[in-house]
């Protein structure tokens, strides 16, 4: 038994409290309003993310000195955006040597870091290399009920991914260990614009096919960026590349296959996100990984029409043309090449 | 404009066949039943296996002498077990030097041959390394609806696999080349084990995290079996693997996805055998995969727990609990061991 402490109360902060919980640890769930963590005190019970009863060994908190103090480790689990101000807080009172697991998924808008460089940057005493990221294909909902649910746990420091590894793993949530943080995160971070696509292939009225073709050649264009940039390609054949692409593709509850749906039905842009009502994560990460192709050199041409759609008023279906009428390829080629430029260095 | 002959009018073949006549060609579309073949040609249609009326390039016959008697191309599009039959029909009449393109996906039950290995047995003046396999994520209805579709085209004959891309590429219908053709057989073939399994995990109620969990780990389990053998991994990050998985395990009429759902909720294999009515691919491929396995000194849980459930009468939940409750592992490890292996020799 652990005293951990999960900064972030959303739903998927809380299912990973509940597995932690049920492998018996003492979790302490950060809450950044006071009314949340005491709700949560008060009735055991966190409604507005997560249908469920909490445990007791779940005590949550307001204020983070308090929650970190003397806990074994720490997960955070707060929107990307999100991630610099709270590492900010942890600053005045954390002890360097805690292991830091986050699952948070995205790239930061301009500067393009992803989660663990910006953790690594904000906190004075830790480095890149210890950071721990948990990545992959779970709907919260589905961890609360204890449905089987495999992720992945990367990191550089091999001892953090096993303790992350321990911290979590069960029989009805089983994990795995990689060092492939780069690959990791990327993977989680930019399927996001192939659920657009997905949504926007499936507005236009195709079928399987189609889908699957930009769901795999989408990630094969992710893997090539990840590749040119230093990851292992074979982490994308894996949970937090085709297995969260899966999830997120072919759900009809995912915020980015909906906002792309509506795009495929020759919605505008700006209406889309009006009648959303809320972030669509896609949108920010289709600017990003765009900026990313440009500046790495690297070909990624699904993003580049998801990103004429949304910003340059393109109709959907010239992008399908535009993407049809390519040049003829070899497939996985260019991965093989930037393979080989790698190691002939 | 080339004069090709397709062998084989399912509804791939025909679908393949109208691609073909898109592109100009003439082509000769053999059925081995003289009733289908007089059909075609009376009404232009094949509507027992596509919904679709075919133009006046598309011409059927039902003797295979004068099927292929002067054309420059053949595409074998027969089920599995057929193709021997095929090619010792092929055998009387053939050139050797016409390029010979098949669509076919399976395993030959304990040989553990592919499909292009059975070819090349039998065709007398013919080696392996000619042979071109054509496979990805498509539904024939959809390729006749001229929605977008993607394949990979795979021979060690470089030539030849360009030959076949020109022959089918076209504004709805995008190939890519590949010399891969272990990878992009395997990929083809075992895809309907995991299509089995998914509809296993969705038959015991279980949610998307587990389908995706199954679908990725049992990729990956296909994926450590063709490096094994001498496959480059990547291929099953393309259109033969991830892409034809996608299509075959989110699909409600895949016959092997049904067939897992029913046993999913505890029915018997024969009587979910008699109540399909039709033969269920993927049975077959899950006792030539774990053959495949057994003999290879592979790890393929996944496929080892289907078998349990299809042929020693185990639990599908007490396999799920089993999967669950492996020792820890490291994601992709054991595929980059293999790499490692292989080119250390």
């Amino acid at each position: 038994m652990k005293e951990i402490a999960v900064l972030g109360a959303g739903s998927w902060g809380t299912a990973l409290s509940l597995v932690l919980a049920d492998n018996g640890h003492k979790v302490r769930l950060w809450s950044h309003r006071k009314e949340q963590a005491d709700e949560i005190n008060q009735t055991h019970q966190n409604l507005k993310y997560l249908d469920v009863t909490l445990p007791s060994n779940i005590v949550a908190y307001s204020d983070v000195e308090s929650c970190i103090s003397g806990v074994k480790a720490i997960v955070i689990v707060v929107p990307t955006k999100a991630i610099r101000e709270m590492c900010k807080q942890l600053n005045k009172s954390i002890e360097p040597s805690i292991p830091i697991i986050h699952a948070s998924k995205g790239i930061e808008p301009v500067s393009l870091k992803r989660v663990s460089q910006m953790i690594s940057e904000e906190l004075d005493d830790y480095k890149y290399e210890d950071i721990v990221v948990l990545s992959g294909p779970s709907h919260a909902e589905e961890v609360a009920l204890r449905h089987p649910t495999t992720v992945t746990v990367a990191s550089l420091n091999s001892e953090h991914a096993k303790l992350a590894q321990d911290l979590f793993i069960n029989e009805s949530f089983r994990v795995y260990t990689s060092s492939d943080v780069l690959g990791i995160e990327l993977g989680g971070a930019l399927k996001n614009i192939i659920a657009l696509g997905a949504g926007i292939s499936d507005g236009l009225g195709y079928g399987d096919n189609a889908k699957a073709a930009l769901m795999t050649r989408g990630l094969a264009e992710i893997a090539r960026l990840g590749t040119k940039l230093g990851a292992n390609p074979l982490s994308f054949l894996g949970l937090s590349g085709v297995g969260d692409l899966i999830v997120t593709c072919t759900s009809v509850h995912s915020r980015n296959w909906r906002a792309g749906n509506l795009l495929g039905k020759g919605h505008k842009l700006e209406d889309v996100l009006k009648e959303m009502g809320m972030v669509v994560e896609g949108v920010r990460t289709v600017k990003a990984a765009y900026q990313y192709a440009k500046e790495e050199n690297v070909e990624m041409p699904i993003t580049e029409g998801i990103y004429q759609v949304l910003f340059e008023g393109k109709k959907p279906n010239e992008v399908v043309e535009q993407l049809m009428n390519r040049s003829k390829r070899e497939e996985m080629n260019d991965i093989a090449h930037l393979l080989y430029e790698r190691y002939a260095r």
